[in-house]
């Protein structure tokens, strides 16, 4: 193990990070509201070390190991120093500020906040920001910022890239990175004006394109996008750019190249998009019938509701825990699908559960021709049984979390379906979900060892769970 | 499709289902409370149609097609024919009964019954006695008496027999089926002789080690096994068979041959054991905290639920639903594992979890270890790709119809934890579970449609899914 390359990768890493914090201090100068002391402080001492590590000088180059190192440790730090600010602001103990920046950088949006209007508006920046620095991934910012890593860089980028086929679609992987972060920059501030040209603040309009683009779900109200329910157009831009978040941001290129004909045929945007609208239907026509008295407001409640849940995000327009068990039924089941690969969207992905069904119907063709070699195909490819395997492999592992997320959590003391909806909820990075975590309820009762649990059940989700379960194999650790 | 050779081994099959019916005759004309003409009436009527239809000229052999289709049809008339002396005894609805005798037969255990004392004892003895005949599959039954079916007889019997790999143990099917049936009926008969001498009436011992044996759970009581607490005895014998009826039957065959050793290393005999020694342990300390003021009320609880559990019995011995989320969290898992494969238990199986579960520490060495070819290997052998395809078809089909069960039963109107337990017991053939359906409560309340659908459920978690699925693909009726 190369430690030398991975402390100077992170001291890059860590340079970058306090550069994001001028940001929130720009903010905090600005409004007066005397918070912009934590950020400087913050600033001061990762820039510092940040320098230090960078320093170091280096041979050799990033292999597997080291790149799993940086994504691992990377995380883990930008979390610690993220939720500084938090703690020197008086507003957050520690484990509430580091449950809360890792709610924001991986996007899940779960929060300990009762009232959210009390904090300043630093704080509140910083808070929403970490959602879109970690949406697309801290460390793929770093790439397209930073000289190049070798080939450590497409480790590091699949590492944290979401969803379980990344291609790299320029030679140079931090070309990649670039087109990728444009791409997000550029619908971010189309959002943006999109908000503010419906009335909402500038500052309010930032901070929710944040929390939509990357699906993380922080809102600046404490009844969410609930609190903007009489001006429908906001809420239709917010859901219109949620489903937007969830689609693999490579389609935007080939949009960008004039490659419209792959992006309609494309076969995770064509699920996805069913996905939405099927779901999106059966609980407007269900709530038209059991909640709400005209078919607009059905209609909008409900595919904004199944847009935030689909694609992870967790912002809110309503109380759903009113809606009947069928309509909540379908909002619980589309917290295991979650968006597409290369999305910023979290949860399983749309694209694992498309070749899980392609499995099941080639099994019972099977059963009927059983010596046939029946090929497994998405957009056209072959998709070989190591791929398919390799998908089964996270699903199952991502249920054995689920499993003992709900165990874990259940010592709470609060009902089954309560831990059951808090183990989905943050592995899934969602945020709110049901029952003790409901529309209308925080994460801030849980105790501090639960609260660092579903801390570790968000990292987990975030990095896609085999990056960090290759950490605590003695192999890892072994070797040169 | 041969559907005359169809035709006539389903006659063989209601020949022997209404030789069955001979038992619960005798009974009733033994206890003389006026049911023994439904048994008559129904005896009759199968026997005639069971002489007509294998009385049929036939040509040619069985192959797969007509196999599925045998088992398929097998199961439905079994079951409507089962279930008419539900009905003629004047309990039951006509739904009702085919609802009781599906989940007899698929040994679920889910009751209609509100009220067990006041049916006659002829009639609740052919409802324990489904279970039975169903645990072992009423095909196999049928191979081990009826002449040999040709090469269709082990398509068959890989249908109707539990887990995804299915040995034949002998070189002809006839004689596995009956090396199967001999052991079944060893141990059915070591079970009543031990209930009654710990002075459980002969009746009762009887139908208990049917419940027992077929992982069923039909009691005679409506307080399930919880009637007899006060004899600790009882109790423990029945958590033993129960434990014993969820092992592969082919071990017993092994034992009798005197091939301990490959019995002690049985892999998934272990996992099976392991399971159940750590839920009975967890469970027991946190049910001693919680609820139990004396340990051995706790241990023994806490065996019997798990034991019930995870063999997909359902047997209960107290109100469960006081226990702990923790613990009912336990038991909540555990209907997802079930027992081994051969054995006659429900749900997924100890052998598919192993499999997956090498598969994610194959998946985790395969990220620093990119391209190695990693076998999986279970008791020595290697599994191939093609096998852990085929059981990850199953457990994402398994999720797929545990979610369509969820939002069907959803529409109840019961609360989404209610619908999940519900779909959850009867999709893995367990019978009682949580909420609506907890141990003190019966399916009686659904409404008819449910009921149906859950018929299809049982019936889809018994034969394993794809058997009923290959028969909704439009190439299954194409061609010869």
């Amino acid at each position: 193990m190369n430690y030398l390359i991975v402390a100077k990768v992170l001291g890059n890493l860590l340079i970058f990070k306090s550069a994001a914090l001028v940001l929130p201090l720009l903010v905090s100068i600005l409004y007066r509201e005397g918070d912009y002391f934590p950020f400087l402080v913050t600033i001061l001492f990762t820039l510092i070390l940040g320098f230090f590590l960078s320093s170091i000088k280096v041979n050799g180059r990033i292999r597997i190991r080291e790149s799993l190192l940086i994504v691992v440790f990377g995380w883990l730090l930008v979390s610690f120093f993220g939720s500084l600010p938090f703690v020197m602001s008086g507003y957050f103990t520690p484990v509430d500020a580091f449950f809360e920046t890792v709610s924001g950088l991986t996007t899940t949006g779960a929060t300990i906040l009762d009232d959210i209007k009390i904090l300043p508006k630093g704080i509140l920046f910083w808070r929403s920001f970490t959602h879109w620095l970690g949406g697309m991934g801290i460390l793929v910012l770093t790439l397209a910022i930073l000289p190049a890593l070798g080939v450590g860089g497409f480790q590091i980028f699949k590492a944290e890239s979401p969803g379980p086929i990344s291609n790299k679609l320029v030679p140079k992987m931090k070309d990649t990175a670039k087109i990728l972060y444009t791409a997000y920059l550029g619908i971010t501030i189309l959002q943006v004006v999109l908000l503010y040209l419906g009335r909402m603040s500038f500052y309010e309009s930032l901070l929710h394109t944040f929390g939509t683009m990357g699906t993380g779900g922080f809102s600046t109200r404490n009844s969410s996008i609930g609190a903007f329910n009489h001006n429908s157009y906001l809420v239709f831009v917010i859901t219109i750019f949620m489903v937007a978040a969830g689609v693999n941001f490579f389609l935007y290129y080939d949009l960008y190249k004039g490659r419209w004909r792959s992006v309609i045929k494309n076969s995770e945007l064509r699920w996805y998009l069913s996905i939405i609208i099927v779901a999106s239907l059966m609980i407007t026509i269900n709530t038209r019938l059991t909640v709400y008295d005209s078919l607009f407001e059905a209609f909008k409640h409900s595919t904004f509701q199944v847009s935030s849940f689909i694609t992870t995000t967790g912002y809110t327009t309503t109380d759903y825990e009113q809606w009947s068990s069928f309509s909540k039924g379908i909002l619980f089941l589309l917290m295991f699908i979650g968006g597409s690969a290369g999305s910023t969207a979290g949860s399983v992905k749309v694209i694992r559960i498309m070749i899980l069904w392609k499995l099941v119907k080639r099994e019972i063709a099977k059963i009927l021709h059983r010596k046939a070699i029946i090929p497994i195909k998405i957009n056209n490819q072959n998709i070989s049984l190591e791929v398919v395997t390799s998908i089964t492999g996270f699903v199952f592992l991502y249920t054995l979390l689920l499993s003992i997320g709900i165990l874990v959590v259940s010592l709470e003391g609060h009902s089954l379906a309560s831990a059951a909806s808090t183990a989905a909820a943050t592995l899934g990075n969602i945020g709110p979900g049901f029952e003790v975590i409901g529309p209308t309820r925080t994460y801030s009762d849980f105790s501090s060892f639960t609260k660092i649990f579903l801390s570790i059940l968000m990292l987990l989700g975030r990095l896609e769970l085999f990056t960090l379960f290759a950490l605590l194999m003695p192999e890892f650790w072994k070797g040169s």
